[in-house]
């Protein structure tokens, strides 16, 4: 059976962690005193004190984790830090509502950038620092994840990545996840540190420089701002923040090997070469579609296109236009793209890059195969001839998805959303995006979905951003036999 | 290269065959004198005498036919047939325009049941005729194709009919699809006139009957009626065609069975029961649904919702009831029926119960495998382990089928359809439905689509019919290198 000991300790010691990240943003409360300090103090000592205990109890076990325990540990980890991350802003007042304050605190670890604030400006500044760090702690969960255990566990072909990642012999689990995660953190906090200062530079003051440089590199979405990054209407910003939306939707193995001294290295990847494919075609279309239906400028046209596409296809979701009012073209595009994502090894969300590729090039087999049916026509990637168990697994991935999707519009249909809003919310939450379309559309917020709908899409966003595999895994009744 | 000769031979005694077929509705024209007997005479004229030609000259060949050829046939013969037989319409005037009548024609052969006449009861009896046998005859088609020719060329996964269906050794091409073809075209022809009888029976006049008979087997769903099938409004005639279109959803090859001594073989076969599960789900959901929502009669609401959901699975697409009346959900459920389909080697369309069957028991197995990494899983239909080539061969199918459902929808958006109109339609004309959602629902038509769309439908519904893969083949280098 699973080793309720083990996962306990490393639970506890998360809880530990979260009550450690608290403490910045109960200092911002402090102050600035607008109200929020006691709620932090009060979710600070509630994380520590059953943490440390928790932790004490179980510190001595002499338990091995396997492949079981990892499925738990990562689903339970990402569900406490939101039901105990929703606390300051529900105790504080806030955000009135439990199921909105999870909702939020689900959307922010889950770096999909659903909110369901009307106004978020009102928000305390130790608040508004809280939800950015939210996003930015998810970010690193999620690098975690899907370079150093996802590969591991074999979930959704992301063990395609098991040889590129940095890190020692990996017969060892745990120093190897250890390594690896330290390495790839550092890229992380490196970009995020870059992208301060540059935003800095900008114009933009240091507190909202730091908020929206945490929301770009988890792909996350949540801004400071009601308007978003339209609020700057600035050229220089806007096109800083695509350009780390792009590199945060890169895989940041690629990153740590072009800081290695390759930085060539993602035009010779084919995953990163697709990915430039579909934002440069999105773009294309989107701006001549604006260009041409608006009568607008042709730079702020192109800027505006840009800067939508790719904080659709990356599944950040900041925005600086409201997309709604383009052509039907255009909106139908960024749905397209909502499924797409980042690149495996991002911290963006979606079906990834790799897996359509990987589809695209194994469906075109399978029409060669009627003519030559005796032919042996492997799926290669670059150079990696990728195993048959490995596709299956990816098919199997999409499958999931795509019957989740499907069903979630029916779900969400059923509760009253129109065809548009359904499928675009459902895309959204899913893909962890976070604005959708209809009535999710960049200029709208989720505060209007029944409270039964909240927690339906706070688990799409739990079950997208944990590649599906590993929450469903759970509901098996195979993973509960001994 | 291609064995011109063969092909052209073949194509010329399909001509032939249909300038026969075009006598019968002649002879209608010829008595009812309204206008489309000329016509029809032209039409049987020259396909007549270009059949005759070809094949004179073609006669004399030795040349084998093998599978690149089957590809070329099938699909030329669709065409051919939907090119010529759209004459009548055209040439008589009823339909002034060649586009409205290719669509109106392939509609017809592919067994969709798109429509785009806004009344259809001004059309003379030759012509009403001309458009159901249409579908018979489209039905006839895919019969052979699905349960003698696909099985052979390797299409989709119906490989795995095989080994079931009847006829001699698997060993020469030509006569096993004949004997097969006779064999299951006895069944079609005994069902067609069993419907006839029972529909004349309750009261609906011989024409009527026939040609409500050839769209209930063939899934067609043209009718003679501008209400379709609800112009009748009676209990008796509605549960026939219910009954008439779960026959015509179901495979052939069990209906020989069952005539040959097992009444009972549908509830041993696992595809036939998945069809009556869904059937049985979908009705209970929207029966519920109508019943409660608009406070129907319980035993109307009952037979609305059941002939709506057996009409839209099993691809018909006669109505009794404007289901865009219905609640959201109903319509969803409906959405979502459009793609499940009729059971392989029926003349349903979609994407076959089969084959999502086959797709649910492959995705629970990984699933399963995240646990036991070293289990050999097998899918299981039945008592049949399925291959794992025909479950790639499959998923492929099921990445196409999505790739050009999303393709299609992007493409109607983008020429003015709302959403919701656009996936209906779409769907409704990839899966051979016919009605579909928005202003393509059951008391609406195609008229208004614009050409180009018309053209590109006319496209969706030959890909869909030919299982995707027989189309989609034609167009790669591959199938042209020697």
């Amino acid at each position: 059976m699973l080793h309720t000991k083990a996962i306990s300790n490393i639970l506890s010691a998360l809880l530990l962690f979260l009550a450690l990240s608290l403490i910045a943003p109960a200092i911002f409360a402090y102050i600035n005193n607008e109200g929020d300090f006691s709620a932090f103090l009060t979710t600070i000592g509630f994380s520590f004190s059953i943490g440390i205990i928790v932790f004490l109890l179980t510190r001595n076990h002499n338990e091995e984790l396997r492949a079981k325990d990892g499925f738990i540990i990562v689903t339970l980890g990402w569900l406490l830090f939101s039901f105990i991350g929703a606390l300051p802003f529900y105790l504080s007042g806030f955000i009135p509502s439990y199921t909105d304050a999870f909702f939020e605190t689900m959307s922010g670890f889950s770096t999909t950038g659903a909110t369901i604030l009307t106004d978020i400006e009102i928000l305390p500044h130790g608040l508004l620092f809280w939800r950015s760090l939210t996003h930015w702690l998810g970010g690193m969960g999620i690098i975690l994840l899907s370079l150093a255990i996802l590969p591991l566990l074999g979930v959704g072909g992301m063990q395609l990545f098991k040889a590129e990642v940095p890190g020692p012999s990996p017969d060892k689990l745990t120093p190897r996840i250890k390594h690896t995660a330290e390495l790839l953190w550092g890229v992380y906090l490196l970009l995020t540190v870059v992208e301060v200062i540059l935003l800095r530079f900008g114009g933009m003051d240091w507190f909202d420089s730091v908020c929206h440089s945490f929301g770009t590199l988890a792909t996350g979405g949540f801004s400071t701002k009601n308007a978003s990054i339209g609020f700057y209407n600035s050229a220089y910003v806007d096109y800083v923040i695509t350009l780390f939306m792009i590199l945060a939707g890169l895989n940041f193995s690629l990153h740590y090997r072009a800081l290695k001294g390759k930085p060539l290295i993602y035009f010779k990847d084919p995953e990163s070469l697709f990915f430039f494919g579909i934002i440069i075609v999105a773009t294309l279309a989107i701006f001549f579609s604006v260009w041409t239906q608006t009568s607008a400028d042709f730079a702020l046209s192109f800027r505006q296109a840009f800067f939508q596409v790719v904080s659709i296809i990356t599944t950040t979701g900041y925005g600086t236009a409201d997309y709604e009012q383009w052509s039907s073209m255009s909106r139908m595009i960024l749905l397209i793209l909502m499924f797409f994502g980042g690149c495996a090894g991002s911290t963006g969300g979606g079906l990834k890059i790799i897996r359509s590729l990987i589809l695209i090039k194994f469906s075109l087999n399978e029409i060669k195969r009627l003519i030559h049916p005796q032919a042996v026509l492997p799926v290669r990637i670059g150079k990696i001839v990728v195993q048959r168990d490995i596709i299956t697994n990816v098919a199997g991935f999409y499958l999931f998805y795509v019957t989740l999707f499907v069903f979630g519009v029916l779900f969400m249909n059923v509760l009253g959303l129109d065809i548009e809003t359904a499928l675009g919310g459902v895309a959204a939450t899913i893909g962890n995006i976070g604005p959708a379309l209809g009535d999710l559309g960049p200029t709208d917020n989720y505060s209007f979905i029944p409270d039964v709908g909240k927690w339906f899409m706070s688990f799409l966003m739990l079950v997208g951003r944990l590649e599906i595999y590993t929450v469903l895994v759970i509901f098996t009744p195979i993973f509960w036999k001994k």
